[in-house]
């Protein structure tokens, strides 16, 4: 057999017309009808529909109970019973945040998820050690998945003296990114916070990822703080706002001004469709050249217990609450889900194009809003070249 | 073999301790651990989790496009768009209601259904064709399904003359409740609407299901016109009112007066969690005691490509729409995709008491809320005694 080659006979990219996929070396190296098979395993796809892997750009691995026992929820309905509910389960349950992330990632692997950006909690009762648990699991995963970890100040960061040294410390660890969350709500200090991660950023020379929750006016003018930095510190193209749920309340004229200032300063903004909430408007940010990507954001942890990393799931969710019926728009949110993630992760090789890096999936659906809507078991999935799960099965 | 006898051993009902289940004549029997199994049929529940079947209380099941080749969305975002993007499509695609209410039923059986309530278009294009074919689908189905049908004016009623008629003549057919839809908006006559379908139902002795999709005070109107003929008439426990919407609309003194009112009157509620509009306020009416159901509302059709039939997906969504993270609320949504739709049906043997039909699903998962955010396949479904599905394949 040729060494690390694969062909993959009689599928349909992105329900294009049939074709076969020569891999070779991690890559995808030829495509067309007819490919010689010589010396080369061969996979039937049975004309299945191809889609590239998806990506999970925000999602907390570090801290989903996924795998063990079912723990009932009775967490209040504030954000702050919530933040107090998790500190404790934390403490009580004493579950390992290696194994954990690592229980995530094989279930996003089985889901067809090749790419995650994870937040990973760093505060002044845990330190560094969720960092150093997620990052040895990124070890161990390797290239079956690609992991970037935003250093998140889940209990806040001007409030709790000592998290500032920790995010710098986590960022030295191997973080990618310096997180932030609702500078307003949360730490009542909005332009220190910010000002403390974009000096963090700008130091390290990485990116931000920060969330924000904040209704209303309090989130639009945090969101100007934010574009005020973006800009007087030349950070465009490396901050992302996550959530954003203020862009769904604004009034019109407002909204607009912000997208022209996302454009202007190369903005990404993340939606994972909450379930009760408002949240941005995607078909009219993406139509505008806004930059969009979406994640998983918890899943089954002691924020609540929904969610099973599959981004397909994720994209049906986000057009059930964006009333998107139509299969342009669900595409849409498919290329949402795959190429934004992608992007804002500043993956260079990724897509269905000759050259491009073989991550994919193969699933048993008819069109892309079909696999969206049906969301059937993921019969192949292929990270880098390689086969990391079959038939609904992680073989990672 | 006992005639008709089946001993489940080891399941756990509604998440309770192990039990084994002996069902004989299509109830169940007797409950209990060690039960003696002599010439019975003995399955292993292996300590899955038991739930009552699953009721789909509000679907449109002649309507679907369900195991046909993708159909792309294209209709418009308005309401008239889609109805009369239904009708063309309806002429172009000519599916037969008798089929396609056969797939959506196999499909519901899969899915641990075990009773629905349909809403079957009657209009002066196609007079009483879909009636006739999905009464046929009910006899060909038999004891595999409890089907309900409400003869349903999708295209309106005063409208649209010759209507009226076609709806005493489906009811005389073999329909089981007379429908309505939006009595202002649509009709533009809310009195008239409402006095013919009352009238109807009067005469005809059956219940009434009406679709009430108005916003705010139109809808809060609506419901008043509803309210008031049920009393005058003595209709107490015969009337559903589907979606109502405007009661996630409304002032909550005015929600509270018509509170008081659907408990005096025995009105049932329908809400299937719609992604993108607001809807009842769940909780507030269960607690207060009224009575509740909900349903697929239409499937994979010419409104949209969402939907699978399957009620745990439903039960999901609708804790999701409504932000219920807690065990015991998702508990109360499973509660009303079973047994709220089995009162409303008017189910007397509903359950998993000793002596109820047996009718329930087996699902590998830990506790309720688990089945609803997991959603494994179906390891087993018994309709009236008898297995209709194992591990996820409809047997029927």
């Amino acid at each position: 057999m040729h060494n690390n080659s694969l062909l993959i006979r009689n599928v349909r990219p992105l329900g294009r017309n049939a074709t076969d996929l020569l891999i070779r070396n991690g890559k995808i190296a030829a495509q067309g009808t007819g490919l010689d098979a010589a010396e080369t395993e061969v996979i039937n796809g049975a004309g299945q529909l191809l889609l590239p892997g998806l990506v999970d750009a925000h999602t907390h691995i570090d801290k989903t109970f996924w795998g063990q026992p079912w723990q009932r929820h009775q967490a209040g309905p504030r954000l702050i019973d919530k933040i107090e509910n998790e500190r404790r389960l934390r403490r009580e349950l004493n579950l390992s945040a290696e194994v954990q992330s690592a229980n995530q990632i094989r279930q996003a692997i089985r889901m067809g998820t090749t790419h995650i950006r994870t937040h990973v909690d760093v505060d002044t009762e845990i330190g560094l050690s969720s960092i150093e648990a997620v990052l040895a699991s990124k070890e161990t995963f390797g290239d079956s998945m690609t992991l970037q970890l935003v250093a998140f100040p889940q209990s806040g960061l001007m409030i709790r003296p000592g998290t500032r040294e920790l995010l710098e410390a986590a960022i030295d660890a191997g973080a990618d990114l310096v997180g932030g969350i609702d500078p307003g709500a949360i730490d009542r200090d909005p332009a220190g916070h910010l000002d403390c991660i974009f000096d963090i950023a700008e130091r390290k020379q990485v990116g931000i990822d920060i969330h924000l929750h904040e209704a209303d006016q309090l989130g639009a003018t945090s969101i100007e703080l934010i574009l005020e930095r973006t800009r007087a510190l030349g950070m465009q193209g490396k901050v992302t706002i996550s959530h954003a749920f203020c862009l769904g309340m604004l009034p019109d004229a407002q909204l607009g001004e912000l997208i022209t200032q996302f454009q202007a300063l190369d903005i990404t903004i993340m939606t994972h469709g909450p379930g009760h909430i408002a949240f941005p408007p995607i078909k009219r940010l993406y139509e505008a050249g806004v930059k969009i990507c979406a994640g998983s954001d918890g899943i089954r942890d002691a924020w609540g217990p929904y969610g099973n990393a599959d981004m397909l799931e994720r994209a049906m969710l986000m057009g059930f609450r964006s009333n998107y019926r139509q299969d342009d728009e669900l595409e849409m949110i498919l290329d949402i889900c795959s190429f934004g993630g992608a992007r804002v992760m500043g993956e260079k090789n990724y897509g269905l194009d000759t050259g491009c890096s073989a991550d994919f999936v193969l699933v048993d659906a008819q069109t892309p809003t079909h696999a969206i809507v049906s969301r059937p078991p993921r019969s192949l999935v292929c990270k880098a070249g390689r086969i990391v799960a079959r038939n609904g099965e992680c073989l990672v």
